[in-house]
């Protein structure tokens, strides 16, 4: 596993690199921008970012009513770590999965999707099995096109047999809109969550014309989040990566008025080698970053550019007017996208003014089943 | 960390998913079938591929002199596991990372690249202090243009050098050619490690008539070796990622004479929805499989294609004459890049005719240091 990188008290300069940093002050001012912008709605935000038992505790210490996960290993550490309300946004299908989360919920209040009739009657049997009562939510296909049943009658048929399943309880739709997150402009966002809130506002209206009470519309994602907001028709908001933020968000071009969410997140490394004038190469490459959503970018570095990397190697272009570049010197890199390379790291260094304030640990890294 | 997925003695039905397995049997041919092409020199195997103790002991066990590592804190994972003879192919700048280099050096048989004088006189200061030896190897920037000095007059000043530095033992160049390794055509490859080999050479000569003794020349990799073995300049040999491969490894079109080595490393994965009949989904995503090479690839089932991922989801396009997906059904897919996905998990389950063999834990995953 990765070695601490650093101690409580440290200056910035005694980190050890790489190393997965937060600027905290950053860090918490978007905390309680999405609290304050979601109060009187439901937050549940996505611990899939973080994985951070402390990060959770911290949205939860804010009004959060709970959070989400993806996979069942991932609840079970939340859960372990004493966090009592987790909604699984995910399918389940394994029996050995089926059983533990069946388990969880004795421990704290568990909620799981369903899109398929033969994973609900393995959950209900579980949940007997541990006398347990699972939450129950029908993922919708609202335009992702990734799980989920249809909108419309296969969501009603199978709110109707979740309804009747003892042990569970169902609670409502999940509709998630992910193809939505990271669509560039704001009025295909706009657009995006229009459409998938229309589908959930009917589907929900199918569900409740069948008597079946449908509670919760829970979905969104950091990207759209404020107009699953407004629609009107989401009762509950699941944003995760505000809490950080990426190059890949930071692509999105933001509404005149979408709430601004900070970098907070950083790989420090450092200079390792500076072979030419045009060229230099850092200690942070293919398993300090997931490249799946494109290169990081240097941070508050002009005339650096992260151009391509190698297991462990980073290799910069340096302009010509850049300043020189010295070997062992320091800089802040940000991850083109932040949950998979959170998941990296042991350990997530918290900031303030170059000066260490917590190591946080990364509770549910790995935990992939 | 990951739940360990499986037990020896386990059927592979029983495996839990997603999950990271290895063929045994075409893992120990590829061992073997490397060992024997290069008997008679030097193979000192690339451990960043693995990161695994029980199967550097199986390459050294076949004839391997030692392993290379490309951190300082896999190189501690090793020698703190009882491998005696690592050589870490990178530059360490950093006088904390040095110090612990220095004391791994007092356990083992430790060398290291250096392409910078700074850094020469703090290995230098360091291995005095810890009162050990350190090998030492100039890097030579032989076509991959990441780090190392230019060949000829550069690389002969610093192994001057290196050679008079005390605690320091100068022991050759480091001449990795690591942008041939992809190279699709094979006399690409074939003429950029001729290209490689001629600059080498040319340095060893222009170093040994400097009077300074240029022991090794050590390089190559999956994609090249066989180049760099014919050349008649490489003594050492450092291939890692035969004892896998992958799909990036698959595109490379092979000469006629090329040795194969076969795909013994998957991701077993389940398929946890079938909304569609041309769509399924997968419980392994951008979480489970590093993305830098590309997506991973179905193995064996024709008609599924591993179309895009989200963080723990991986969509597969189902062609229309493909046999019906069932909810639960499993299969192998390969991973783009086999290097940063083994990085991904903690445990790499050893199968062999469907039953689990053992269960070897990714030591130093995580070691980022």
């Amino acid at each position: 596993m990765q070695r601490i990188p650093a101690h409580v008290g440290d200056r910035i300069e005694a980190i050890e690199t790489p190393a997965l940093i937060v600027d905290v002050d950053a860090f918490e001012r978007n905390l309680e921008r999405m609290a304050g912008a979601t109060k009187g709605t439901r937050l549940r935000p996505h611990a899939k970012a973080h994985k951070c038992v402390a990060i959770a505790k911290s949205q939860l210490a804010r009004g959060a009513v709970g959070i989400c996960c993806q996979k069942t290993d991932e609840a079970a550490v939340f859960v372990g770590a004493g966090i009592r309300d987790v909604l699984v946004t995910n399918e389940v299908v394994v029996p050995a999965k089926i059983a533990r989360l069946a388990e969880l919920a004795r421990a704290a209040h568990v909620g799981v999707l369903v899109d398929a009739q033969p994973c609900l009657a393995a959950l209900s049997k579980a949940a007997l099995r541990s006398a347990a009562t699972i939450d129950v939510y029908v993922e919708v296909d609202v335009g992702a096109h990734r799980c989920g049943v249809a909108p419309g009658t296969p969501a009603v048929e199978l709110a109707r047999a979740a309804a009747g399943a003892p042990g569970l309880r169902f609670r409502g739709l999940h509709a998630y809109q992910g193809a939505a997150q990271h669509l560039r402009a704001p009025e295909q966002r706009r657009d995006a969550i229009a459409s998938a809130a229309a589908l959930a506002r009917a589907t929900r209206e199918a569900i409740e014309a069948a008597g079946i009470k449908c509670e919760i519309v829970t979905g969104a994602g950091t990207g759209t989040w404020r107009h699953e907001l407004d629609s009107g028709i989401y009762d509950e908001l699941q944003p995760g990566s505000y809490v950080f933020m990426d190059v890949d968000y930071g692509r999105n071009v933001p509404d005149a008025d979408d709430l601004r969410f900070e970098q907070s997140l950083f790989v420090l490394a450092s200079v390792m080698s500076v072979p030419a004038d045009e060229r230099a190469i850092v200690d942070a490459g293919l398993k300090a970053f997931s490249f799946d959503s494109g290169l990081p970018v240097v941070h508050d570095r002009p005339g650096l550019v992260y151009a391509k990397a190698s297991d462990e190697h980073g290799v910069l272009a340096v302009a010509p007017d850049a300043p020189p570049l010295a070997l062992g010197q320091r800089m802040r890199l940000v991850p083109g996208h932040c949950d998979p390379t959170v998941n990296l790291y042991d350990f997530l260094v918290a900031v303030s003014h170059d000066v260490v304030k917590a190591i946080w640990r990364v509770d549910a890294r790995g935990a992939l089943g």
